[in-house]
């Protein structure tokens, strides 16, 4: 049915990088997509024509990075992050396109600015500050270095608020970051997940003897993927950021509609779309609120089964697993992937507990941004029982694993076994998300060197006496070149002058 | 700021009617659009790329239309209607467009068959039937007379419901039209209008001893327009539906936010978005349902204003504006339009009621579409008075000119009074919307002869003796020519060739 003609090059000015075709595509745009004439375009559609032109030009590079990827069935870098501060895309994909002078010049022969055009565009303010700046940085990074990377988040339908002074007073409004249309994403309808919570575990004994866990009764919410091409300055590598957007399952109830309580009829619609809803303001710990809990497990769910179903279209079986994939956990929010990962392998590929766990730790690595042991995300054992029953058990039995080998290292050292627990006991139990992180992971990385020799020296001193060849540091950059240009273009040329492009 | 040469008419393959053109369009949208290869293209993203292909051949005619249309400062129908049974528009645009056949050719090229692409587009299930059927109908008819004509409605979240058989039980679900992305909708974020809810009405009295009455302390939504193109059969002319969706005006509440109350925070967005987010599921009356009385006034607001400001465009004063604006109402449900011309034109625009009335009723025309005096909508006076105090006032005003007229005919005949009265009286008082169209127009028809007849002779005696010179019919027909090509093109073909194509 799919013929390959109809997927030929054609010939077509979407993809000329000179200011005819550039502005020839923003012309088309403008009027095409958005069926504007000089009567009636706004400000607001000239941004959105000329990123829509932008996005053509990246759109030929993606489709072939990712045919590439899957034709060398590389191995990919997937990094898990519940924020991305990647701000505005228009200046930046045009200057790693490489047409961002050549499209200011475009816009002159027409009297438009570019910068008025680009003033136009949202703040895609889905981080509240380094954490999530980091995370776009990598982004930015690794497709410059053509690795075959993924980033995994959510798509936060209120990014971070906005500032207002009013009366000589600031004030916070929500950030309508998509509420114009966003050009810079894709819907990809067809890559959703039905996502479960709350319910129960059935543990049962099949014919042959093995043991087999049940998740029933549960609570669903699909999470459906949008996709943000994410260009590499100066070469044709396009790779994908991948954002959840929580739907409900059943999008209302019908029976209280004929009834006429229509708030009763949408409330389970509103209470599964909460989950992509807001972004927490900022990222200090917010213990006891289900929602984020909920956020955390709902975007590690959907992209850890994305990651299985890409490497089981190359792959029979998860012996090359740890080859074919490497998750970086950008702080604990995406820890419970670690426990995600091992139910999918043991409850649903039947695999056993040693050969899942093994996987797992080989495939994960953590990266720690905190010092602070108060800031370290700790969730309640009743809270995170009731809405995820099964990851509380398999995180027990990591645990119980884990003490064993302890205990076995440092017999009778029962204050050690309480200070490295995945559990901090107590009238209140918890679990400690950083120690699950640790646990699960080959590497586990500071940001700064200061950082990582604090950590190994005091905070997580017990764990590097215990496994001290997975500390490591990886000290924070920016994406100087985007940085540098868009900051101060003409140090930029200076420096490119001296040094070259390099 | 605005160059022409932007707009000048670029050399494209966006409009070329032959195979190759559309093929290429195809093609195109599939890549560039979609971001589709032939190993990530689902049967859903090849009925997109189509159906945005032939949107592509409306585009400049629709445009084109749109601006002979003000430049000719012609006379506009708007046609206001709560539902729109419009279907599918793939093959209906496909047939206007005149190259239904050069597209199955096209696709037959590269081994798709249309008729699988058709299969993938969701009913837009905007009518429950007859009434919303004719009105997609009307749209159709005035395109193919290439008449200046709008239609106005709302833009449902979920549309009439699916029927699905399971157990030999019909089960109920929600039609989720929209969920998969609408390629023959464009969003209109600038043309936006806040419309009020409740408060309350202050009667002032200005300095020049003029009165003036102030709706306050309202609670808000927005209104934000999608539009839709309407393309005549055999012709260049494309004209517009345009479909209201509720936005919140805040969309949250950021202070319960910070305090952790999600639902809370959210629930003033749902409330005011759940104005479009579900049409009622037969046009039997929903008395007591405040709901369907929002939505009413709520579509109703939107167009009205839309509507004074395009007129206001080319004009200083509303002198001319029945000759240059006719309002037909499909059945009652936008009957609330007279009352909020009238508010508009009295509190916003300070003409006298008078003048005001004047113009409104020359402006509005009627179609009934029931004999049944318990299927005609009456809202109770409390809640309406609640909802729009104002607008209960306008009714107030209206009913008493207008009783004191019949009064005037008819001394004494108080049985009569009681009779064509707004408003019904008793312990519990309602208004009688088909009351208010007929009073507020200056035609009313029926949907067929005998209708129409009944209407005069029973049902609307009093109305026929009061005001004969507005009664007429008008009978209900359908869209032969998309019925017939789509029903049996073989039979199309026979008349054609003996007939012709009049």
């Amino acid at each position: 049915m799919r013929d390959s003609m109809l997927f030929r090059r054609w010939e077509t000015f979407n993809k000329g990088m000179d200011r005819e075709s550039i502005l020839r595509s923003f012309a088309s745009h403008l009027e095409y997509s958005l069926s504007k004439d000089k009567f009636t375009a706004t400000p607001h559609d000239l941004y959105l024509a000329l990123s829509l032109a932008a996005r053509d030009r990246m759109v030929e590079r993606w489709i072939h990075t990712q045919q590439t990827y899957y034709r060398a069935d590389a191995k990919r870098v997937y990094y898990l992050s519940a924020e991305y501060l990647i701000g505005r895309a228009l200046v930046n994909n045009l200057i790693n396109l490489g047409i961002y002078d050549e499209t200011r010049a475009a816009l002159k022969q027409v009297n438009l600015e570019l910068s008025d055009l680009v003033e136009q565009e949202p703040d895609a303010g889905l981080g509240n500050g380094g954490l999530g700046r980091l995370a776009a940085c990598f982004l930015d990074s690794m497709a410059a270095l053509e690795l075959p990377a993924y980033g995994y988040g959510i798509r936060y339908e209120f990014g971070i608020f906005e500032q207002v002074i009013r009366h000589n007073r600031q004030i916070e409004r929500p950030e309508l970051w998509l509420k114009a249309g966003n050009p810079w994403e894709v819907a990809r309808p067809e890559r959703a997940y039905v996502v479960h919570f709350y319910g129960q575990t059935r543990h049962l004994t099949l014919p042959d003897g093995r043991l087999k866990v049940e998740w029933v009764d549960t609570q669903r919410v699909i999470g459906m993927a949008y996709d943000y091409p994410i260009d590499g300055y100066g070469n044709e590598s396009v790779n994908t950021l991948r954002l959840w957007a929580a739907r409900a399952s059943k999008e209302f109830d019908l029976e209280y509609f004929h009834h006429g309580n229509y708030l009763k009829a949408v409330e389970e619609k509103n209470l599964s779309e909460n989950i992509s809803k807001v972004l927490y303001p900022n990222d200090t710990f917010f213990e006891g609120q289900e929602l984020r809990l909920k956020q955390q497990y709902f975007f590690v769910s959907c992209s850890i089964r994305d990651i299985l179903r890409r490497y089981l279209v190359s792959h029979r079986d998860f012996a090359a697993f740890p080859d074919k994939a490497a998750i970086q956990l950008n702080d604990t929010h995406p820890s419970l992937a670690i426990t995600e990962l091992m139910r999918l392998l043991i409850d649903e590929h039947e695999l056993s507990w040693d050969v899942a766990w093994d996987l797992t730790v080989r495939t994960f690595a953590y990266t720690n941004h905190t010092l602070l042991a108060e800031a370290l995300e700790r969730w309640p054992v009743s809270m995170l029982g009731n809405l995820l029953p099964r990851h509380l058990e398999i995180i027990y039995e990591i645990n119980r694993r884990f003490l064993r080998e302890v205990a076995v290292l440092h017999p009778g050292d029962n204050e050690r076994l309480r200070r490295v627990s995945l559990i901090e006991e107590g009238a209140d139990k918890h679990v400690r998300m950083a120690h699950l992180a640790i646990v699960g992971s080959h590497s586990v990385n500071g940001v700064s060197e200061l950082h990582t020799r604090l950590l190994k020296e005091r905070e997580l001193r017990d764990f590097q006496e215990l496994l001290p060849e997975r500390f490591n540091n990886k000290t924070n950059g920016v994406t100087q070149r985007r940085w540098l240009l868009a900051a101060n273009p003409a140090l930029a040329e200076l420096i490119t002058a001296r040094i070259g492009q390099g």
